[in-house]
Order: C-alpha cells, then sequence, then structure tokens
C-alpha cells in the first residue's frame, strides 16, 4: 500500500498514531463521546471506533453510560479506566515525608504524612517503605500494579555518581549510589526530581500557574530555592542546578564563611531570621516566633521582617532581570507562614529594582501539598506514556 | 481515498509535508543526491522524485549537475536555488549602523557598515534607507525580491503602542509608532529584535553558542545586557525583558538615582569604568584607555579592572544561580576591548559565589558582527518558511 510514496507500515503506524490522539483526548476531556472524539481529534468516526475498540481491548479505556437530555440519540461515553495505572507520589522533607497513591486519573486512594524519624539514609529507606507497604495495603494493592514511583528531595542528583549533591539536610545521601536505593522503596520504575521543582510543577497542575506560560516558584524556609517553568515546562539548567537561588549574591556576608549555603540563603532562610533577630536582642525559637512578634506590633521584629523583605526584593530583582517571568509564587515555611506580610510589601519594594513592572507575586494556594502534587503531575504525565506503550503494539 | 479513516486531503496533505521535509533537508545538507534525501528523511524514492520536481517547478530548488567518482552511478545532485529569497540584515547601533544583503542559503552578496550621522529618527530612517538602497543596487535587485528585513536595535519593542522601550541611547523612539516607520526602510516584511537577543541567535548559529543547547551572550558596553538560550532556542520572557541585567542589583549604588540604567549597568557599564577610574584620580577619555593602563601596569587603573571583574562576577553569580547555563559568551565592546583580562579572572572569581563549578566564561568569537549575523539567521529561518508558504500549495 502506498500514498504518494509513503510505503510500509504506514497502516499501523497511523493506527497507534490515531490511537494516542484518542487516548489523549480523553485524558484531557474527561468523559467523553465518539462525536467529541472525533471533533476533538479531525479523525473520522469510524477511526475512531477502531481506536476505541483498541484501547477498551487493552484495557486502557472504558465505555461507562450514556449521555442523555439531549435532543438526539443517547450517546456512549467512554473514560480513562483509572485503574490502567497507578502512580506513587513521595515528597522526602527533612521533617516530613508525605506519600500518596494515584491511580491513572489521578485520584488519590490513599495517603499518610509522617514526621520523618530518619536520621540516615538506611532509616529514610526503611520508613518510606514501610509506609509504601502500608499505602499498598490500604488500597488493596500489590507492589508490581504500581507503574511509577516519583520521589521530591532537596538537592541535585548527579546520575554519574547516583549521589545527591546541595542536600545539606538529608546527611548520607551524599554519598556515591546512595540515591539507587531508591528503587528499592517500591517494585517499580521511579523517577528523582529536586523538590522545589516539583513544587513548580505541582503549581502549574493544581495551583496558581496554571495557564501561565512562564512563572518561578520560589520556596523560602529551611532552605532556599526555585523552580523555573518557561513554555509551561520545568527548566533544569545544563547541570540540574537551574533556580540555585540560595547562591544569589544577595546581603553583605562573605560567601566564604558558609560555602554550603550561598549567601541569600545565608541571611533570608529561617535560620539567618532568627540569627539577625538575636543579633537584634530578642530571642526567638522558629522564624515564625519573629514573624508573630512583627504581626503583634514589636518592633525589632518589625526591623528583622523588612530586613527579610529587602533581602528577598534583590533577589528577585535578579531573577526578574534574567528571566522576565509573568508570576513568583512564594512557598515553603516562610512563604506560608508570612506570605501575607510579604508578597505586597516585596512588590513594592521591587519597583525601584527592576526595568519594567514588577511581575506579579502570589503566596502558593497549595502550600504544603505542593511538592507531593508535582510528583503526582509528573508521574501521572509519564505512567499514561508508559501505559500507552506497554499495551498498545503496532499492528 | 482512506487510510484507516484518515480521508479528504490526505494525499495532498502528505504530498506537501514531504515536500517540506525535502525542502529542510535540501538547506541542512547542502548539495544532496535522491538516494541520500531518501535515507535522510525515511521517504521513499518515487516520493523523493515528486518532491523534488514539485520544489523545482517552484523555483526553490535546482539541479546542479553529477557527483561523480563513487563506484556506482553518478548522482544528480540537487540544492536550493539560492536567488528563491533574499535577506536584509540591519544592525542599529547608537554609533555605527550595519546593513548585510543576503540570498537564501545565507551567502552575503552587498554590505555597509557605517557610523551612524543619525540625531533623530526620521535621519536614522533616511540614512538606513539610504544605505538599503545601495545594497539592493549593489546586487541588481529591487526593493520588492527582498523577502523579509530584521532589525537588531536596543531596547524591547512594545508591540501595542509601536514604540521601543529601554533604549535611552535611541532618543526619539520611545514614542508611539517610531517603530512602525521602519517598514519605510524597504517594502518588505520586517522583523525587530532586541540586539543583544539578536547576537546571542548569532553566537548559536555561527559563534561559541553552535551545538550549545543551554548558554548566555553577555553584551558589556555601552549598555549592559544579555541573550538567553534555552534548549537552542532564543527565550525572550514574559514581556520581552528576559535577560535585562542591567537591573541585576549589584554594586553599592542607589537605584533611584539613576532609574533608566539599573544598578549593574551604572557600575559596570563604559561610562562606569571611566567614572571609577575618575574617582581614582586617572583622566581616561574612554573605558579602552583605562583597560589599556591596567595592560600597562598602572596601579589605579588595576584597581578599576579589578572592580569590573567584582561586578561582572556577582553577576554572573546571579545569572548562574537562576539558569545554570553551560557557556557565558562575553560580547560587547569592553567584552572585545577587555575579555582577554576578564574571562578567566572573572571564573576565578565566580569559584567563590556559585553551588556547582561556574560555567565556561568565553569570548565572543564573531565579536561586533554577532548582531549582523544573528539577524541573517533570524532572517534566513524565516525566509525559508516564508518562501516556503507562498509558493507550494497543496494539490
Amino acid at each position: 500500500m502506498s500514498i504518494g510514496g509513503v510505503t510500509a507500515n504506514t497502516t499501523s503506524l497511523l493506527r497507534v498514531m490515531n490511537e494516542r490522539a484518542v487516548f489523549g483526548e480523553i485524558f484531557r476531556m474527561g468523559r467523553v463521546s465518539r462525536p467529541e472524539l472525533a471533533q476533538a481529534t479531525g479523525l473520522s468516526k469510524p477511526t475512531i471506533s477502531v481506536a476505541l475498540a483498541d484501547l477498551e481491548r487493552a484495557k486502557l479505556v472504558r465505555a461507562v453510560g450514556l449521555r442523555t437530555g439531549n435532543a438526539g440519540r443517547a450517546a456512549l461515553l467512554y473514560e480513562i479506566r483509572p485503574q490502567a495505572g497507578w502512580v506513587l507520589a513521595i515528597d522526602v522533607g527533612r521533617n516530613y515525608v508525605r506519600l500518596a497513591l494515584a491511580d491513572l486519573i489521578g485520584d488519590i486512594v490513599a495517603r499518610r504524612d509522617e514526621q520523618s524519624r530518619a536520621e540516615t539514609p538506611h532509616e529514610l529507606l526503611a520508613q518510606l517503605t514501610e509506609i509504601a507497604a502500608a499505602l499498598l495495603a490500604d488500597a488493596g494493592l500489590a507492589a508490581e500494579d504500581i507503574t511509577l514511583s516519583v520521589f521530591g528531595t532537596p538537592g541535585i542528583h548527579d546520575k554519574e555518581t547516583g549521589a545527591l549533591l546541595l542536600a545539606p539536610n538529608l546527611p548520607g545521601w551524599e554519598l556515591p549510589g546512595a540515591v539507587d536505593r531508591l528503587a528499592d522503596v517500591v517494585a517499580a520504575p521511579y523517577v528523582l526530581e529536586n523538590d522545589v521543582d516539583l513544587a513548580a510543577v505541582g503549581e502549574g497542575a493544581y495551583g496558581l500557574g496554571q495557564g501561565v506560560s512562564h512563572f518561578v516558584f520560589v520556596s523560602i524556609g529551611t532552605g532556599i530555592g526555585m523552580g523555573v517553568v518557561i513554555d509551561g515546562k520545568l527548566y533544569r539548567g545544563s547541570r540540574g542546578a537551574a533556580g540555585e537561588i540560595s547562591y544569589l549574591p544577595v546581603g553583605e556576608g562573605d560567601p566564604r564563611v558558609n560555602p554550603g549555603r550561598g549567601m541569600f540563603e545565608s541571611v533570608a532562610s529561617a535560620d539567618g531570621v532568627v540569627a539577625l533577630a538575636r543579633r537584634l536582642g530578642l530571642d526567638p525559637a522558629t522564624a515564625k516566633d519573629v514573624f508573630d512578634a512583627a504581626r503583634a506590633g514589636d518592633p525589632l521584629a518589625a526591623r528583622v521582617l523588612d530586613a527579610e523583605i529587602d533581602h528577598i526584593a534583590h533577589a528577585l530583582a535578579g531573577v526578574t532581570a534574567v528571566l522576565d517571568p509573568e508570576l513568583v509564587v512564594l512557598g515553603g515555611g516562610i512563604g506560608a507562614q508570612a506570605g501575607d506580610l510579604l508578597a505586597g510589601r516585596v512588590a513594592e519594594r521591587l519597583e525601584a529594582l527592576v526595568a519594567l513592572r514588577p511581575p506579579r507575586i502570589e503566596v502558593s494556594s497549595i502550600g504544603q501539598d505542593a511538592v507531593l502534587l508535582g510528583a503526582l503531575a509528573v508521574g501521572l504525565a509519564a505512567a499514561r506514556d508508559y501505559v500507552f506503550e506497554r499495551t498498545v503494539t503496532p499492528g
């Protein structure tokens, strides 16, 4: 068979392409009829029928009843079969671990948040493995049902050595091969992403970044980091170190005093806030105490807040000069505790530091779930491709 | 006709797609035979023959003789017809205007560089129009032969008002509608791009950025700017202001003193270098005088150089923290005059300021031609699509 000289497997190739298009549209549209799929894909109704039959046979799609109430005939509806794939999302923080198990349409069927009990990589792996097993039991699934696991951790995964770089809050993970042991948590393919990068993805999929082409997610808390979204996609940089804004040259400190942290992080992280408050004569246990005191009118705490605003504004001036984002989403512990105190005044301070109007600055709407939801979004996108490739073959 | 349900204009659509693929491969490969095109595109030889016949009829491609010397039969070779399109590239600087006229394969057939005689937009337009006419005469072409003109200027084109923002060195162009008058220089479609962005494109097409996915071009001279290339493509930001690093919060100045310039530009541009030299007791006419004196061992000029290195290193620390580029290309007047004094010591200073190893820092290999070559690259890519769409129609 030949059209204009295109020969060989054109038929089966076209058929798989059509099935992929139909599968993708059902994901996008939810419950959908054949005529709707024909309109959305531009394919003919007979082609849609062939594709749907193949997708049903592969157990990726199922018929789900009739839509009635319209003038014409009732239309049979199709949807993704939720059980066609399972994603395990894992947020590994310093203080908390959060795990969620979701089906292929993203519904979370089991979830646990626990304080981290781990001092070593070995203990952390044990805790994660235990929670994962509990989630599987809750959902009545076996480990081999998991299509994909996605881990969010601080730092940068060095794929050559299997070590986790720039993650001082996870001691032991900087050793070669440490990351590879995550494969033992669940017997499934796994993906490791930087937690702040995942939070940016989460913000784009479920939060304030929905529909925004170019935005950044700035996490300020125990550590500081930024996730960069360009053209709706996560930008990682040449070595995965894009957005490591803890190293912005902000503040008056000497970067060589604390080379593991970076100038901006040294002054603007939770520790930096507490340290400045102590130098001014306050005695807070945490950064939250400082912000609470500022809210209550304490003049020394107000000075610490002023300094924090100034540091963040200078950092965002740098980010804006380089990236010109449409939106800055503030997250992380300090973003959550003090975002209301910071966002407006940072924007105001920024006016004097940037070329055009400052970008919009808003506090994350998904808060502490950002990393987990980002892991879920990454996992779902990959799992959809994965189950399609696994089950639909040409011919 | 129908394959797997794909109906209607499949044949003509496929035929145009095939022609586009063949046209693209000939651009990429230069002189090329039918068997080579079949291998490169995956299309059958009969399809290649049909596509080549159509492309020859449309005068986009021509046969150019036989390749001999191989064991088999001599193969007929095809190439892009250079006269199928013409691009005018125009670099509008403060002190110089540079124009080049090139055919569709990028060979420059006429070029002029002139000192800018213009004080007003009107005078600048007159000078550009006069040079463009001279180039057309040199090449024996008429204005309507030009497929596309590409202008590189400082600043940001505000498409809503037709004004040029952030270009203080081109007085008068900040007025609404000023940019629209560029259409009169040559009666052809035109594109306006930021000059530093074009220089980055030029560096990617013809200079050190070839084959590098993520790099930045940093121009330091009368003004300061940066072009950002991500995944091999120019990144402009949400309002075209990505890379406006003149506004990086570097140096000790108060940004409100000179809000039109930005903190980094105030200290590190040519004016900033001269100003610091004068404060130290030197009396240079230009920044070049300062660098020449530093090269000759003058201790005060050496201090100015140290300060320049420190400012650039802090700016690049910010750029690196945000973007993690693989390569930083230094260009602009100071890049050209003092790149050899700066690149190595900036990289050294940067070591203490960044999270991982600093990116490579190198001095532009195409120097003052970067903007013009970038305009040419942008123009050629657009002109190729343009002549294809104009001449090849389905059916």
